[in-house]
Formats: C-alpha cells, structure tokens, sequence
C-alpha cells in the first residue's frame, strides 16, 4: 500500500479521546438514571427516516440543515431532533402505549450548521417528554424541575437555578393590550432583555410600532421582581382581567406549589417572567435552566409545555411537557472550563502485571477479581518494560495496579500499589478484593 | 390541518414498543458491563464520515450498500461496521493512546441491504478489539474467548459453544498440498461442510481441480474429531512439516490453555478445525459462539485476529485481535423464539396512585423513594377512573402500586399492591421501601 488515506475526523463532529469518552459516558449514564428514576421509559428511534414523515412540520432555517438524501427510490433524512420522531411514535404506536405516556429519548440528532467552535453538526440530545391522551394535567408540568434537580444534582453540580415562567402569562398580557398579533414578534424582542436591556429593548418595541404606554407596561411587567411568592403576588395584584393570563398565573402557582411538594429545595428555582423561549411551539409552562457558576454558557437544560404533539399525523390531541439536554455542545462548554464535575476517571479498577511469563496466577486472580468480586480488572500481557506497563496504568487513570512475580506466587502475596499515593502494599486476595473496593 | 402524513417507520429499521426496549437496552448495559469488566475502554466515533475515508478499503457488495450522499462539498457516507472507524481513530490519534490499545464501541451501523424478514439497515453492533503496537501476544486471543463466556453467561445463556480455530492451520495445511493460491476458494467451501454434508463439500472441491487425493487430506483434517485435547493431539501428529501450519497448531494450543487459566469452564469452549470465517481478514485465532438452544440462527459472536488493522492510513503495524455482536439481528431472533433471558421487566419499581386531588403526600413520599431509597418511582396523576390507574401499572409491568387516600395520610401507612401476587399490605414508609427492594 503506497497510497494512505489521511485518517481525519468530519469538522463539527465530536470524536472525544478514551479519558474523555469515560467522563461523557458518565454523564450519559446519570442523565439515564435519573430520568429511569422518575419512571420514565425509553425509546430508540432510527436515525434514518422518510424525509416526508421528518418534514411534514420543518422548513425555513431547520430544513436547510437537514441531511437529506435519496437511496434507491427512497427519500430519506436524518433526524434533527428528538421530538418529532416521538411525534411520528407515538401516532404510529397510539394503539400500542397507554397515557400519559412518559418516555425518554438519549440519541444522536444530525444538524448540518456552519462549522464553528462548539457548534456540532452530529450531538447527543436527551429527552424526556410526558404526552397526555387529550389532556394532561398541570401537576406534570411540576414534575419536570424535578427531574432537571435531580439530575443536575447527580451530575455534580450544586449551583443552579431553574427558571420557570408560562407562556400564557405573556400572551394575555399581549392580548389584554390588544398586541396578541404582535405576541411572536414582542416575544423575540423581550427575550433579549439581558443581553441588551431595556432601553435597547424598548427601541426595539417602538419599531414595531408600540404605543409608548403599552411598552411601558410591557417593560414593568418584565421587571416584576422579588421572590418566588413575591412575584406571583405582583402578578395577581396586576389584576388583568384577561382569562388567559389569570389562567397562565394560576397554572405557574400551581407549578410552584406542586415543586415544593417535590421537595425541591427554595433557591434551585425562580419565577422568570422574561423567559419566553423563542419558538411558537410552547403554549404554557417554560423552563430554562443555568449554570450560575457559568452563566455564559447560556440554558442548559430547556422545555416546555406543547398543546399538541403530533398534529402533522393524526387527528389525536396529544398535548404534552418536556425538556432536552443538548449533551455534546454542554461537554465540549464544560471542559473547556474545566467543569465536568463526574468523578469517574477510569473504566478499569485494577491493572495487573505479570513480573515474567508465567501468566496462570495473574489470570486466575483476574477472573476471580472480576467474576466474584466484579471490579474491572485489565492485564497487561504483553511484553514490554515495566515502566512502560506502569505508564499504561497511568495514561488511562487506572488507580490500582498488581505486580504478580515469583515471590507473589509463591507466598500467596500480591504486591497492589496505589497509583495516587504510591502506597504497597502485600496482600492476600481477599485484601486485595478489600482494598480496591474500599477506594 | 386537513391533510395529514401517515406516521411510519421505514422498512429493515427496528423501532420497538417500551417493554421490548427495556429487554433490548438490559442486553446493551450488560454487555458493555461486561465488556467494561475486562478494562477495555469506551469509543464513540461519528455515523457520518468522509466517504474518501470510510471506503478506502470497501469494494463490491459492500460499497453497494452503503448510504452515501453529498452535503456541500463534502462526499459523506454513515459506517457500515465499527471496525474501520476503529482503525481511522487509532491512526488519527496514535500518539494520544497508548497499547495495547483495549476498546469497545456499541453503536448503530447502516447497510442498504435487501429488505427482509430479520435482515436490517440500521443495527447495532457490540465491538471489542485489542489493537497491539507493532506486535500483540497470542495470549490476547485467549482473552476474548473468556469476555465471550462471561457476556453469554451475564446475558442469561448457560449452553452455548465458543468454537475456536486458527486459520494458520487450514493456511499451512493448504500450503502443504501447494493449494496455497486456491485457499480462499477451499475455505469458501468447507466453510459448508454443516449444511451440505462432505460429498457435497467434495464435489465442490472437484469443481475448482483439486486431486482426489488432496481432498481426501482436506476432509479427514476438517474431520478430526475428539475432545479439545485430542483434537490439538491429532493435528500435531498429522507431521505436517510447514511452519504456518505447526505455528497455527502451537497458538491454537496457548489459547487453550489460556483460556483454562481464566477459568472459562470446560464444555464452554471447544476446537472446530471447520471454522473459516469466510472473510480473507483474518489471519490466526478465529471464532465462532453457538447458542446450543438456538443453533439455527447461526454464530451469534464472531470474530479474530487479524495482522494490520489500518494499513489503509498509516505505515504502523497494528495486528489485532476482536470480536462483534450483532445485537438487533440476534434480539429480533430471540424474540421470535422467545428466548430473550434477560429478568428486567419495567422501568419503574413501583406506581404511586393517589385516591383524590391531594397530591402532598405522594409526591413527598415519591422523593423520599426517588432521592433516598435510589428506587425508580412513577406516580399517576391525572385524572382517570382507578382501573385505568391500575391497567397503567399492568402495561408497563410494574411489579408494586402505592395507593394513597385519605386513610393513609391520616394513618401514615400506605397501601402497597404487589401486582404480581395480588397481595395487598399498609406499610410504614420504611417499609415500603424494604418490601420493594426485597423484590
């Protein structure tokens, strides 16, 4: 072979090295476990599907990012996200599931953006959803901060803040000020109010053509402050005599109450009444979710309450609550910050080393340390120095290591060394068992 | 929304209902717990790579099936099996690890093939490799068949056959006959000595003009039989005098007797001179697993070594030796046999169903389950009659249901249902918990 292929990795694509790919696993595997925690079930959608069946709702800016493509007389497309294949499940499997049915989704979804530092074109979204059979009910929209609780705990973080709002709340503001019309574009223009803030804000208003009275309001409403309590007074004293608005604060008072009762602990959630989430897609409860020690990196983990889940196949009202963690964009934010708090450094417990050829001892205790013990237990058989068997160890953060050579063997001793503290230690096989569990 | 799109999957693409997911992604985590028990190291590598790449070595049949397009400029294709993105990685990141090189990857894999029963386009496959530097101990081959043992074992299985062979031996025998340049074509057909008998395999052989007396030689060494030991006995007193064939013979010996030092127990492994594994990649210690129960659906895990995993990319050698399961192919046909062992039943442990609309009380209880007693918690709480609540917790198997009404809040016992035996008990809190986790 002359002619090598250059092994390269597609820009946008994210191919983590093993340490790395240990600490992303690990997160995985919690954000799984704490969503199996709350009962949620999974699914596994394909990848591939009938670009008819993925973009019977997409278009403008989404649908430019799809890869699309024909194979035979097929016209297929990845998926770009992880809702609108539970859409097209659960309208095909209606039949089949019983409601309100809870399911979470971890996958790959395919976008082809333009290639820039962070932005992934293949990223793992994880999703929970619960979809109701023509209704569901408020207190599921409680549950949701919950889950985002426990799992942000569990992945080791103690410093953040769920901030929760309702879009109706926005919207009969907008219709009490006959300004329902302009609802989308206000909505756009308001959730800026950080980045740019009011002034700039209000400038915005006014060229859509607001009268300076009901910016006003706009803006004091968006400035309702206090705490959690404090501001669903204020928004009660408002006293909008717009159903849809008393609707929206008696739906978030709802949800507020129902989180305590969930045990959420004061402090890990708000009331922000400037969270509007962009898209027209939600119609009540939103949430956002921040880092407070890294606020930069924007929400983390968002969502919210839809009124019809698969209208683009079937005649079912299926209104549903649910949020996403855009995992591959988080890691690559998080380690660049050093931030990823999971603990977990190696696959392999144990390293064991045989000191010469005689490989019987050495995987005789191999196969008792994993199939009795069941600690991941690697060995190193090939040959080479020991240095170079100990730097193996290292380079893959493996925390223990046992040398087994003929004083081992023949005292029934094995040397385990502490790759952290150097510590030696000469054990029996059940001390050995012991120790590494203890650590 | 007059016109709707008929919500559907597309065909050789598994989509499976949630209790089927639930056995599919138990046979996932145990078989990565497994795979994770004898060190080897986690990769999740792209679906999408640059066709230049991915195909550098494809050719025929294969290259038909895959799925490539173009996006922009890009000429893109979605891996059709997890070795060659191995290989591309370990090239493009050779300095970064270090070996040997231990890993596993679980992951989807596409080919366009032909739509049938059983067949599919997306699959998952379940990969480990050992990717040594230059060279890799023999002792390696004896790894995989105990990773094999202890994965079938951990999966349910208590018979099958890991079948083992040496591809030196049939090389060196063929050699020895100056058949080397008919080896593939030989191999091709005594690879179907099970299904259509030796005279058939002889005839075949007649047909690409082999002597009579060679065949003679290539069935009584393909019928060999015995017991382990007697079959290595019997090779090496055929006095075969080419070193690829007594090199074959003496590896194909260490194996076993590696493989008896890890403790994988006898009648769980066993010599099958027959096995050629088609391909013309591997180069020594092949395999081959059995599922006695289940012997019609083939190899369920195959594998070898193989000299040079990435020659395609880089002047390294990199000799290795693995192995792979198919694992929607071999779930769709345990399914149909119903022999799928695997115990998990349901996501949630237990079903909180409450009698009215105060729901303080269970959803504290719930946290109290969910964040202290680690146990997967569910609660029902929409309105609906209490046989649907109950019907809930039937269809997703729910082995317990807690009801809770105004008896059990002013008692401060639950009522706890074991769905499975009918039993119904008021418990404590506490106990709850204990009487859950018992089962």
């Amino acid at each position: 072979m002359a002619n090598k292929v250059e092994p390269r990795t597609l820009p946008g694509f994210m191919e983590l090295l093993p340490n790395d790919q240990v600490k992303f696993n690990q997160m995985i595997q919690i954000i799984q476990n704490s969503y199996e925690r709350f009962g949620f079930l999974p699914l596994d959608t394909p990848v591939i599907e009938l670009s008819e069946v993925l973009l019977a709702k997409a278009g403008g800016e989404t649908e430019k990012q799809i890869y699309r493509f024909t194979k035979g007389d097929s016209d297929l497309s990845l998926r770009f996200d992880l809702t609108v294949p539970l859409a097209k499940y659960v309208a095909e499997y209606y039949n089949d599931l019983t409601f309100p049915f809870k399911r979470y989704q971890i996958g790959k979804v395919y976008r082809g953006e333009k290639a820039q530092k962070g932005r992934y074109r293949e990223f793992y979204q994880c999703d929970i959803d619960i979809i109701g059979d023509g209704e569901l009910s408020i207190i599921n929209d409680a549950q949701i901060p919950s889950i985002i609780y426990n799992t942000f705990k569990e992945l080791g973080f103690d410093n953040f803040t769920i901030c929760i709002n309702n879009r109706k709340i926005l919207n009969g503001l907008f219709k009490s000020l006959n300004l329902s019309d302009k609802a989308t574009d206000i909505l756009r223009i308001i959730d800026k109010i950080e980045k740019i803030g009011a002034d700039a804000v209000k400038g915005e208003l006014k060229t859509i053509d607001i009268s300076s009275q009901a910016i006003d309001t706009i803006i004091n409403f968006v400035s309702i402050d206090g705490n959690v309590d404090e501001k669903i007074s204020k928004l009660k004293e408002l006293n909008i005599s717009d159903d849809t608005f008393n609707e929206g604060v008696q739906e978030l008072s709802d949800v507020i109450k129902y989180i305590r009762f969930l045990k959420v602990p004061e402090g890990y959630f708000t009331v922000d009444l400037k969270i509007a989430r962009g898209l027209d897609y939600y119609t009540g409860t939103v949430y956002e979710t921040f880092l407070n020690d890294y606020r930069k990196i924007g929400s983390v983990c968002s969502g919210g309450r839809y009124d019809n889940l698969a209208e683009y196949y079937t005649d079912k009202k299926l209104p549903g609550v649910g949020i996403s963690i855009g995992l591959t964009r988080l890691f690559y934010q998080l380690s660049q910050m050093d931030a990823i708090k999971v603990d977990k450094q190696s696959i392999a417990d144990v390293l064991i080393i045989p000191m010469d050829s005689e490989f019987e001892e050495c995987m005789k205790l191999a196969s008792t340390l994993r199939m009795q013990a069941n600690i991941n237990t690697d060995i190193y058989f090939d040959d080479a120095k020991m240095k170079k068997k100990m730097k193996y160890a290292d380079k893959w953060n493996i925390p223990f290591v046992i040398i087994i050579g003929e004083d081992e063997r023949n005292t029934g001793l094995y040397t385990l060394k502490n790759m952290k503290t150097g510590e030696q230690l000469k054990l029996s096989a059940q001390d050995v068992i012991a120790t590494i569990k203890k650590v």
